[in-house]
C-alpha cells in the first residue's frame, strides 16, 4: 500500500495523504495551486515541521508546473519573477510556528532566482519549473536523510528494554523520511532495543492517538495510548525510562517550540529525574531567535476545543519549553548538549566553514 | 429551572441530572431500584466523589421505598435485614476510588440497623424506609454545609483579582452543594475577589469544559477553557495565581488520589512556585490508607481514549499526587497545613472527642 505522506504526480505536481482522516481512512488527495497548499497546510491535511517544509516546497514546483503548461503562469522574464515572488511569499504564511516551512520556501527561491538570471529569456518557464522541482527533490531527499541521521543518532542514547514516551507525531507523516523523535524510536526499535512506546493522545487534535498510534501500530513497535494527563502517573509508576519528542522551532539559547503539552511533560520529566530528548533537524533552528520568547506561537480555533456555551477558550497550538529542561537535543548533525548557546552555534559555524 | 444534580422524587425515590448528557441537554431521569443507581453510577450519569456519596444514600433510600410499597423486599425482619445488607454491598462496590460513596453506604447501614433493632417486628418495612430516607436527607444536608464551610475557609486563601486554575468538576454537579474547589471559587467570586478561572478540560471525559465550564457560565463567573497540555504555557505567562482542585480520596499522609491530570498539575505548579490547593470534606479522608499507595485506582475503557487499531490504551481515571507538593488542604473542619499526618491526625481527634 502506498502509504508516503507526500509524493509526486504522474504530470509533476503534489500528492499529499490526508492526515485529518487517520486513522479511520487512508485518503490521497492532489494539490496543484498554492491556495490549495495553503489550505491543506492550514487544515492540517499536511503537518509537522519538516514534512511542512517539504511538502510546500514541491507544491510550489508543482504549482509552477501547472501554471506554466496552463499558460497562467506568463512566458517573460517578468511574470515568472512576479509569480514567484508571490507564491513563496503567500506559502511562508500559512503557519507561523515552524520554521522550517519559511526555510524550505526561502531556499528555493534562491535556487530558482540563481537559475532564472542565467537562463535565456525563452527558457524562463521551463527554467523555473525544472529548477523548483529538482530543489525540492533534494529537500525531500535532504529531510529523509536527515531523518535517518537523527534516528541513528538518538537511537544511542536508549539502552535495551527502553520504555520510551513521545508526544504528537514526528514520523512520516511529519517529516519526510522515517521521522525525527519518532526515528529514533523506529530505529531504537530495529535494534532491539524498545520495550515499550507511550503515545500520548496529543490534545486537541490528537495527532498522537490518530498518527504516531497509526505509525507505531503499521510498524509493529509495542504501543500504548495514555491521555496527556497521565503523564506523571506512568513516570511515577517507574514505566518511562526516557521522553523524547519533535520540534517546530529551536531559538540559538536551545528553547524548543513544540506541540502544547511539551513543556509540561519536560517539568514532570524533569520532577522524575527521566531524560527528555528533542529530536530536529538543523533546519528547524532559528539563530535569529535569540531564545523562546522571540518565537510566534499560533493559536488555532477554539472550535478545536469544545466546551458549553457563556466560556471563553485559549488554545495555543504550541508552546516553548526552557533549555534547561532539555537533556539533549538530537540532530542530523549529532547530539547537542547543554550549555546550547556554545553548541547549537558551533554546529552551524561548522556547517558554514 | 431545575438544575440541582440530585433531588427526591414526589413519591421517594431519586432523581438525577444525567451529566453525561450536558452541556448539550439537560435531562433528568429516575431511579428507583440498586441496580440502576450502581449503572448511574458506573456510566458517571452522576459522578464526583461527595456526591456518588449523597446520591447513593439516596437511591438506598429510594430503592428500599419502591421494594417495601411493591412488596419486593419481604415484610419479615430476616428479609429486610437481607435486603439492606446486599444492597449495601453491591452499591460500595459501583466504584472503587472515591471514599466517600463506601462511607456514605455504611453510615445508612449503621443507622438502619440501629432503628430495626429497635422497631416492633411489624414495622421493620417502614422503619427500614424512614430511617434510610432521613438519613439520606442528613447526608445530604450535612453535604451542602460542608460545601459552604469549604467554600468560606477556601476563599480567605485568595485575594482580590485572582487568577485560578481548576481541574475536572468539583461544583453543584459533584457534590450535595455549591461543591469543593468549585464551592471555594463560587464563594470568592462572591467576595469580588476574582478575575479569571481557568478550567482544564479534563481528558478523556471533558468533565472539566463539559461540566465545570455549563456552572462557570451559568454562574457567570468569567472563565477560560484550555487543554490539560496547556498548563505549563498559562502558568509560565504568568496567568495563574493558585490552583484549587478536588480528591476522591485523601491518605492519612495527605496524599490525594483525584483526577487523572491532578498530579500533572501538582508538579507544574511547584515548578512554577503557584500554590496548589485540594479541596474536600472530611467524608473523603481515609485514614485506613497510609499513605497514596494504598489507594485503589480505577482503570477505565479504553475505549474512553480512541485510537489506531493495533495499540493498547492505558486509561487510569484518577492519579495520586504526593502529600509534598500540596500547599493546603481546605475541610469544612478548616484548612489543613503541612505536615499532613500530624494536621489530618489532629482533625479526627477532635471530631471523636
Amino acid at each position: 500500500m502506498h502509504t508516503d505522506a507526500v509524493a509526486w504526480t504522474a504530470d509533476g505536481t503534489v500528492r499529499l495523504l490526508d492526515q485529518t482522516r487517520l486513522p479511520s481512512e487512508t485518503v490521497f488527495f492532489d494539490i496543484d495551486t498554492i491556495d490549495g497548499m495553503v489550505e491543506a497546510i492550514q487544515a492540517l491535511r499536511v503537518r509537522g515541521a519538516p514534512l511542512i517544509g517539504v511538502a510546500a516546497a514541491m507544491g510550489l514546483a508543482g504549482a509552477a508546473k501547472r501554471g506554466v503548461d496552463t499558460g497562467s503562469i506568463g512566458r517573460e522574464r517578468e511574470a515568472v519573477g512576479a509569480w514567484l515572488q508571490e507564491a513563496c511569499d503567500i506559502l511562508r504564511q500559512a503557519r507561523p510556528t515552524a520554521v522550517n516551512l519559511g526555510w524550505a520556501v526561502g531556499r528555493m527561491k534562491t535556487a530558482a532566482i540563481a537559475e532564472l538570471a542565467r537562463a535565456p529569456d525563452e527558457d524562463v518557464g521551463s527554467v523555473l519549473v525544472d529548477t523548483l522541482r529538482q530543489e525540492a527533490q533534494r529537500l525531500w531527499d535532504e529531510d529523509a536523510a536527515s531523518c535517518r541521521a537523527i534516528g541513528e543518532a538518538g537511537a544511542a542514547r536508549f539502552a535495551a528494554g527502553s520504555r520510551i514516551l513521545t508526544h504528537c507525531n514526528t514520523g512520516m507523516l511529519a517529516t519526510g523520511g522515517i521521522g525525527t523523535a519518532l526515528g529514533v524510536i523506529r530505529v531504537a526499535h530495529e535494534q532491539g532495543k524498545v520495550q515499550e512506546v507511550y503515545a500520548c493522545e496529543a490534545r486537541p487534535l490528537h495527532q498522537g492517538s490518530r498518527l504516531t498510534a497509526w505509525e507505531l501500530a503499521r510498524l509493529k513497535i509495542p504501543a500504548t495510548v495514555i491521555v496527556d494527563s497521565a503523564a506523571a502517573t506512568v513516570m511515577a509508576q517507574g514505566r518511562i525510562d526516557g521522553v523524547i519528542l519533535g520540534a517546530d522551532r529551536i531559538a540559538a539559547n536551545g528553547d524548543v517550540a513544540n506541540k502544547i503539552g511539551t513543556h509540561n511533560l519536560a517539568i514532570i520529566a524533569h520532577a522524575h529525574r527521566i531524560p527528555f530528548y528533542v529530536a530536529a533537524p538543523r533546519s528547524t533552528f532559528d539563530l535569529g531567535a535569540i531564545s523562546g520568547a522571540a518565537i510566534p506561537i499560533e493559536e488555532r480555533s477554539a472550535m478545536e476545543v469544545q466546551t458549553a456555551a457563556g466560556v471563553g477558550v485559549y488554545n495555543p497550538a504550541f508552546d516553548v519549553t526552557p533549555a534547561d529542561l532539555i537533556t539533549a537535543i538530537v540532530t542530523d548533525a549529532g547530539v547537542l548538549e547543554p550549555p546550547y548557546e556554545n553548541t547549537i552555534a558551533e554546529m552551524f559555524d561548522g556547517a558554514v566553514r
